[in-house]
């Protein structure tokens, strides 16, 4: 049997280049790197991943690179959600030939399916995919997964774990009590960092972190320090993650504040297939500045010039006050004040 | 200019053949049944139409075959929103060749994106589409549309109208009150054929009706005697219209149970993309006997073989009803009763 | 029996002296300028007057001096939801007493009940009131009330109507096929005028609607023109009524809108149980000068000194445009321009 | 100054007797029971005391019966929200006389209030109150407080703390963490016992959980466990709480679920304020059966004569399961089976 699915796996962004298309070096050189700083696996076309935005081909494309770069190194979970059903059995059969340790598959989206089609459509997944299976719940944009459900879809042996990214640690600890009754080989992961250490403590078996793609040294230390039962320095480290968390989050429509962050830590990113009003620029940029302020605080990157504010804990008003900073700074190099 | 897009819409369901793949010989039959009983125009590709169901190729054939099918009887507007902007486009190119009026286009999905989000996704478009664009606003799965987005985007004469499928009236007029103050050629359609009678009545220039795949004469019929200004009559049928919608929206996962009323039409649409559990196949088969009794009545279809209670006024009362008339029924063909 | 409740109910707001206290003598006053120009009945005590934020004996001393200053011109419909059942069936008791025309209660708020809850709760007050009983419902505040249990509690001939302030106007309809299904006595009516002309059409009996205290006049023309089939005329005002409505309930927090409107015609409200910050004063300056601009279209009030500018149809952007005019005025008026 | 508000309050639910008025002699009964099993506090008129059934009267009734019940053994939080500010601060001065610690007054509820309305609401009860303020927190139910409110609210030497009820540990941790940067006196709750080991490891200050009001001394255990550093053991113990929790919250209109664990517990509440239907009861006396096999588990009350059936994790597939071996413990028992 395979291993069980354990640690923090990083769901990558992808680079694109000038013309749109995927930057596969600058791809391989981003994954290598995350790889390097300690993330125990890559998850390629998650939420994080944009992968709605990309085609059928692209996302084959992409998990594939995935496959290449990790090689023995790390296990890959591929997301392999498609059109419907048939399509997504398809891309499990490629991805298993990619050598993909199992595949994450988001609950059917834009129609609100009941309970008993997503099982209906988890049930035909399960049964004719070669390789095994994770679900993958994220209620804020998909057909929500119910613990019922999920425990419906446990009695398949392809089922192996289960993402959840509701947000909500109850919710994955109503999860972890139906698995510790029926089967311990299943693997829950959390997809919400925001509260990482409680659900590690909970009982979960890793992550799936967004944050992981930009601080994969904090998100993995993180990791270690619960593991090793080193709770307090876990829990200082947890808010410092929270914050950096609810920046890139909340300061911009998702994924962009972790694409913003991304590019701090020296990726080219391209800009994006999801088009941006100037306005929109313009706030990433400011939104930079503060994020830029907090990864120096670990010494990942150069704090801005015009300096940092202190931090009041409310992330709106931090950025105001870096944006009010900026500004100070800027005039005063201009000579008006 | 070409014309305003006015009057009925029919959004068409797709049907499948044994092996899952388009029945084309059974769409085609099934386009032509419905612009002969006089809807307006076709609408290929719409959430009744499951276009997320589709491979980018099959929505590609899809709309193909309804141009085909129309020929220079009715418009086509066919939906066209693909993984991102840049595919998008390229669909509109695509239907452009194919003769189709416009284009529909249903606001980002998955993300739930801002207003300005949703504003640089149809810039984008409104200026590269070689064909006519309607926006296309659905907030129960997709990513709202609000009014001041709405007046942005009147200003990019490209976009030539709106389907709202949001059911709220109040909002519709909102914008047919923006659209008087600036843009008369602009086409508003309701998608929520609950309300179609008083749509009209507050201006709309017709609606995108999942129904009208349905009882198209009924639709028709609808709209044709609000337009002569027979509000007494119309509003009878809207009534009528009204339990029909709702029993055939409020029974099953969408679309299911238009599909199930379309079949009792007389079309072979197959088992369908999204699987079922063998509880939701016997739901429907109850579902489709409470549909007989409705159609029935309007002389489209034979009643059941078990008659039809009294109707209340609630459908899931009706259809407790309609399912206890059909056990006993049953029992007493079998002579138990 | 009594006549079946009917027109146009003013769900009237409540003037404080400057202590705070009920000022009853404007109250008088203003009840008795909604009867005098054309209001069907009076409404006390609605979410319009702010019921929740006075005491129990207020909320009786309100509908005592309704009911006194309605004598035998206008019907009393008193809002008398109370702590529990037991306590809104002693209210239900004294506004029988006071000459009330029946009561409206709302549905139980602050707990989220159950269907069976919300039956339970009416079914209790039903058997015991001794005046007539309206539903209603307002889920944007209350736990809703959904069609089978207004079904459910039409059995009871206390029940004699429903108030639904859902905006759903659907709902409504289906709220009105139940009732012609059952019971031809019972009263529909919408608690949202933004669709109030369709309501009337689709077969409403009439409306509580908290533009009625603001503008009876043109209130009462919307509902006259509808009766008398003058369907073009009345869509024109219901969409001047719908502005103006928007522009009360979407600029400030509930009820607050719609005070600083019936202020504009001439009485003193007093500065409101809800605690005000500086800047939401502010706001509601700046409100009022649109809503004189929308005002003084219709003849109620004068236009604001420094004119109107020429409106868009979304009311954020004409708010602005009016601020700006206001402060240009203000700069131009000191020089400074 | 006074203390840090910290530890385990108990939301106390109010014993009626058969005329519907409150059971003082089983109250007191009640409040003495639960802080012999070692709460740390008593909270009268919390949402789990239905406050809103009460009226003001007998609101502050339950207070002094509470705070005299407490005396000097523990201290007592008074849920003192009333129609508007100035009768909630007229109930804080009242509760001030009788000797509670401090007040905890809920966010605005019915009407849906902005960030500005509850700041100003709050503001006016901080500068007025004679006595320390905890704020209330339960979005499910009232205006939620945001964080950046919070902040603003902590400004006020007289709000001391705020009770949680939203359910989402990652808020829980954006106040703590405002909370750490600006004030540390400050307490900081959390009313969702499902998280309540992982809210205290994340820094919380205690818990205001209805269900120690059911198992005072697993809640208290629970507590006391994780400020001891036995995580292991708390979390066993959690896992055990968050299924009676469940259990609770989730099979009846809250807080219906928690009375019928008391009434369990040997206390006798009455038929309640909120009326039932038939139905309901049955259910409630299903539930108590569930109840039982969990409660028994830790010794607190006798098994049901059936037996229990082993449990799931998933509470609806074990409350049916108890039924079903309820009636065929039944049936047995009259000789049919």
């Amino acid at each position: 049997m395979a291993n069980k699915i354990e640690g923090i796996f990083t769901p990558n962004v992808v680079p694109l280049d000038g013309a749109g298309r995927i930057d596969e070096a600058e791809l391989r050189r981003y994954l290598n790197w995350l790889i390097e700083r300690g993330v125990h696996g890559l998850y390629p076309n998650g939420s994080t991943g944009e992968f709605t935005r990309f085609t059928a081909e692209e996302r084959r494309r992409i998990v594939q690179v995935a496959c290449e770069v990790a090689g023995a190194r790390v296990p890959v979970l591929a997301g392999a959600a498609e059109a419907d059903a048939r399509e997504t059995i398809r891309a499990c059969e490629t991805y298993a030939g990619y050598g993909a340790r199992a595949v994450a598959i988001v609950s059917p989206f834009y129609y609100k399916l009941s309970p008993d089609s997503v099982y209906a459509y988890f049930r035909e997944i399960a049964v004719n995919s070669p390789i095994d299976v994770t679900l993958y719940n994220i209620p804020m944009f998909a057909s929500p997964l119910d613990v019922p459900t999920i425990r419906r879809l446990m009695e398949f042996p392809r089922v192996v774990g289960i993402k959840d990214s509701s947000g909500d640690l109850a919710f994955l600890m109503r999860v972890i009590a139906v698995v510790r009754a029926t089967r311990q080989d299943f693997s829950v992961l959390s997809g919400w960092e925001a509260v990482l250490v409680p659900a590690l403590i909970a009982g979960a078996d890793g992550g799936t972190n967004a944050s992981s793609g930009v601080v994969p040294e904090l998100t993995r230390k993180v990791y270690d320090l619960t593991r090793a039962g080193r709770l307090e320095e876990a829990m200082r480290l947890q808010y410092k993650l929270l914050e950096l968390f609810d920046t890139m989050l909340y300061s911009a429509d998702f994924p962009e504040g972790f694409k913003a962050a991304v590019a701090l830590r020296g990726f080219k990113l391209g800009a994006g297939r999801q088009p941006r009003t100037e306005g929109q620029q313009i706030d990433t940029a400011a939104l930079q500045r503060v994020l830029k302020c907090i990864l120096s605080e670990h010494g990942y990157v150069d704090p801005p010039s015009e300096g940092c504010p202190a931090r009041t804990g409310v992330p709106e008003r931090d950025r105001v006050a870096q944006i009010t900073q900026s500004v100070i700074e800027e005039l005063r190099k201009r000579g008006a004040l």
